[in-house]
């Protein structure tokens, strides 16, 4: 493992569980039965401990979007061509995608980072450039990046992260804009959660049966391929992975070195998840699942996970949707938490003894 | 059945479908794979059919939260004692109950209506005096209520929609507060929906096993006891429900009669909406069920009316909460609708023929 990557992971410790007593009590005498506000209860709990503070302060939102183009993509796996990434970029920048809509909605900060789109962007407000190389290699025939590419567009993440933290941001949400991104997302999912493929692979963004079968072909073909390369979480990610989907590894990484937690996006930032939980098991005490994706495959991850996410709205379409609308829910959790009368305070007579 | 509730009814119609076909190309002309956007493609369509505007609006959002106090709860059906009902009130008047939090971080505004309440409450800011009686009578003797009261709840509710309607509102939400008050919500279903009384008891706020099995007891008394009183769906509000029900049944047909959406919460919520459905069919055309309650039987319940609730987060709570959480997804989706940028506006490329 390359020592910058060693030296960011030895910076993550696992969250302070002693504070969860306090905590818990403190939840148990808010003016409501105890336990009724069910799994609010349980999401200010997990963001207590992930920011070790008992007094949670919550204001400060961002979204990160990665994008990257995918040299997979010339094989025929996606319904849609991969002029979409580049033009897409573009309609996040001029506010017209889904996730401008929705991060505006929740209050939320969103940069795009272009990791390494096929495209030359000029200098834009809202755009970050740390593209790596416009476009991963094509892994059906060798690895789709080189170690020292991966660790750079892993690093680049944890750098975006740490500065969210400098600026004062209090959660980070993923997400990613790639066209033919659920291959290489499948093809990690299978090797580093050992699942099978065919249980994985899914439709996309909206792909037919037959495209399916030869998707199916094409990410057996990636996983054979790269076999000897795939001996490490590392080396599976450089294989298997992308400038984008290796950021959000990077960007958990780093925002769980710094204590800030991280809500994970669907199908392809849980990719990005996976790989930081299988290089560090503590990231856990920093994640949330931001919602199951209609995507085939998320939710055998999930169950492999053992993680329930917050939502499950069908939603499909990957940018850092799901994050947004789920950053709502845990604002609200934290606000439950700070913002409610005790039974002493506001006079209210406890359960009575059975 | 009274004359007044047959006027209501008659000014309920079904939604036009014929506006469907132009919503559907707009969401499907959006930068964004077909369908991508699931549930949230879902409810833009839904609320744009129940308000009839291609062009929706959705700003001023308001919760009722009715509160009563029921006669049934002298036969312990309850985790806490009756003066709570009360107490939760003055709470909620002085903004530290979960309602007002959640109120308050959704932009949602909040009254809270006194239907029948036992206990002279002063006047004050945001409380809306409609007390029936100080209580209803115990339902294992007799009817909860007369026919005469149970329509002057059910109007009261009317009212404050049509009111609600005149100020401006667009999407309103039902809240409740009584204690004891799961007690006629399942005797209700029981009836209504025609399910086992023990497939749909649950512990509400938190009783122990052996106080379940009085509970369940206690909900086949009422039944049998106002047997041929629950002839009509009328009389069977009247003989099983409660004045903060019969209201939130008014409330629902109030609105939908003058085409605004409402967001059912939870459980007890749910019966005056089950009420409401069986009085007038086309008042599904104006429903949301916000949130699968924690509390057992609501799951059968949603099953028996073919609802898929917005949210499934464990609450048991009521008050509205489940409701203020769903109205943030609602209006992002509206969002969405609305200011998503479409294919040619943004130059994106569509996607390929297969």
């Amino acid at each position: 493992m390359p020592l910058q990557l060693q030296q960011l992971l030895n910076r993550i410790q696992p969250a302070d569980r002693s504070i969860l007593a306090t905590a818990q009590a403190h939840l148990d005498d808010l003016t409501k039965p105890r336990g009724s506000l069910g799994r609010l209860e349980e999401i200010a709990l997990t963001y207590i401990l992930s920011t070790g503070l008992l007094k949670p302060v919550l204001s400060k939102k961002k979204i990160c979007c990665f994008a990257a183009d995918h040299g997979v993509a010339a094989e025929g796996v996606s319904a849609f061509p991969a002029e979409v990434t580049p033009q897409m970029v573009y309609n996040m920048l001029s506010g017209g995608a889904a996730i401008n809509v929705l991060t505006r909605h929740a209050g939320v900060d969103l940069d795009v980072v272009d990791m390494g789109v096929n495209h030359d962007f000029p200098d834009m407000p809202g755009l970050i450039k740390r593209k790596v190389r416009p476009g991963s290699s094509n892994m059906t025939i060798g690895p789709a990046m080189s170690e020292v590419e991966t660790l750079q567009a892993l690093l680049a993440g944890a750098e975006l992260a740490a500065g969210a933290h400098e600026a004062g941001y209090h959660l980070l949400g993923t997400g990613e804009m790639g066209i033919a991104n659920t291959t290489p997302a499948t093809a990690l999912y299978s090797v580093l959660l050992e699942v099978p493929i065919e249980s994985i692979t899914g439709r996309g963004t909206g792909i037919d049966d037959e495209r399916l079968q030869h998707k199916i072909g094409v990410i057996k073909r990636a996983v054979e391929v790269n076999a000897a390369r795939c001996t490490t979480v590392f080396g599976t990610l450089a294989a298997l992975g992308g400038y984008e989907i290796a950021a959000i590894t990077g960007f958990i990484l780093g925002a769980a070195s710094c204590r800030i937690p991280v809500v994970v996006d669907g199908f392809i930032s849980s990719a990005g998840a996976v790989a930081a939980l299988k290089l560090c098991p503590a990231v856990e005490d920093y994640l949330f699942f931001s919602h199951l994706s209609n995507e085939q495959g998320h939710r055998v991850v999930m169950q492999k996970l053992g993680a329930r996410p917050i939502l499950d709205l069908d939603l499909r379409l990957g940018e850092g949707t799901g994050a947004a609308l789920a950053m709502q829910l845990i604002e609200g959790s934290v606000k439950i938490y700070n913002e409610m009368a005790t039974f002493s305070a506001a006079k209210v007579s406890e359960k009575s003894a059975e």
